[in-house]
């Protein structure tokens, strides 16, 4: 089988190359033909959590798709973030897909139903999941005493995202787009479902499955 | 490879099995692990092109979804109509996942740009796709003087598709969602898109793209 290489990029600055690179192993693992290519940001230890570490990230992030495109490798780059920092900037300087992690996560969310719940982490929704959701988003929740995703990474943070995820489905949610790709990295998503029952969406699988249609 | 069956219900009563299946062995094309049982709804051999021929067909495609699941064959289904006729329906009375043509092809237009144009054939946007997009959606054209969805087959038909498309791209848009499955039936998009010079995304390949995520 012949992979195409795609570019990811985290929003937080991981020393782990282990850890950095585990969105790019989830996106191979479930679209086998897909080879990720995955670089974090600098300078930013505790990722993206608010308007102004957000607006710190962009210039880097778009210095890191331009890499990308430079080296003419990767046929399709995606930003690993549910905020989809950076994505709109992009998109305007570069000639392959720029998929971002919010969009796709809440766009998939509206192929399966018009009733969209969120799982967030310290923000709520973020604005560009609002927006592709609109009068879709019924119903949105954030567990409590989380400030980062790096709180989500021991059985404490677990648990209190577990405990939350009920109140989606009690507000008339069909299906749950995960708001925060920091649930990725803990791959929450299966546990979750049988939590809430309901399909719960991954965000980094989404992009992945976006990149993958567009590569094809 | 194990494959997994959906349904697939058409909205045109074809008496032709090969065109029947037509939106069917296109998924199987794309999506290699899908089989696809693909059913026509009755009695409507012009298909659904407004309000009234809609309604009518509601009805019928409840009938066919209700079928697929009692048979316990499939794992999800797809209407194959860019209108959604009968998704909403549907989706309360199934336990399995329920797919609309047009609301995925407009939600996956939107993992790819903020805004989306779209190609319709007779009554522009469906309105289904007008809610998902909603100011996302920056551009619409339709050919002159075609009718209904067997209008597409001959080659007058496509010139007048052809000589359309470009307005999409001066209006706007940077990518194009086909609103019409009959754009599927003669496989326009790779022409289109050349025309076009802009993505061009096929509604029934957007369902099977949906279809084979939740199947996973």
């Amino acid at each position: 089988m012949t992979k195409t290489k795609i570019g990811l990029i985290r929003v937080v600055s991981f020393k782990d190359r282990k850890i950095a690179e585990l969105h790019g192993k989830l996106i191979e693992h479930h679209y086998p033909i897909l080879q990720v290519i995955s670089r974090c940001i600098k300078d930013q230890p505790k990722g993206i959590y608010n308007d102004e570490t957000e607006a710190l990230a962009i210039p880097n992030i778009v210095e890191l798709g331009l890499e990308f495109e430079k080296e003419g490798e990767v046929k399709a780059i995606i930003i690993s973030c549910a905020a989809d920092p950076g994505v709109k900037e992009l998109r305007k300087k570069l000639s392959i897909p720029v998929i971002g992690a919010g969009s796709a996560v809440a766009a998939l969310a509206l192929t399966y139903s018009d009733k969209v719940g969120t799982l967030g982490i310290t923000e709520g929704t973020p604005q560009i999941m609002e927006d592709i959701l609109g009068r879709h988003l019924v119903a949105e929740a954030k567990p409590d005493g989380v400030q980062t995703t790096l709180d989500l990474m021991n059985e404490q943070g677990k648990n209190r995202v577990l405990s939350c995820v009920k109140s989606i489905k009690e507000n008339g949610a069909k299906v749950i787009a995960l708001a925060c790709t920091g649930y990725s990295t803990i791959a929450i998503a299966p546990e979750l479902e049988k939590r809430a029952g309901l399909p719960v969406l991954d965000a980094v699988l989404a992009a992945g499955l976006a990149a993958w249609y567009f590569i094809k």
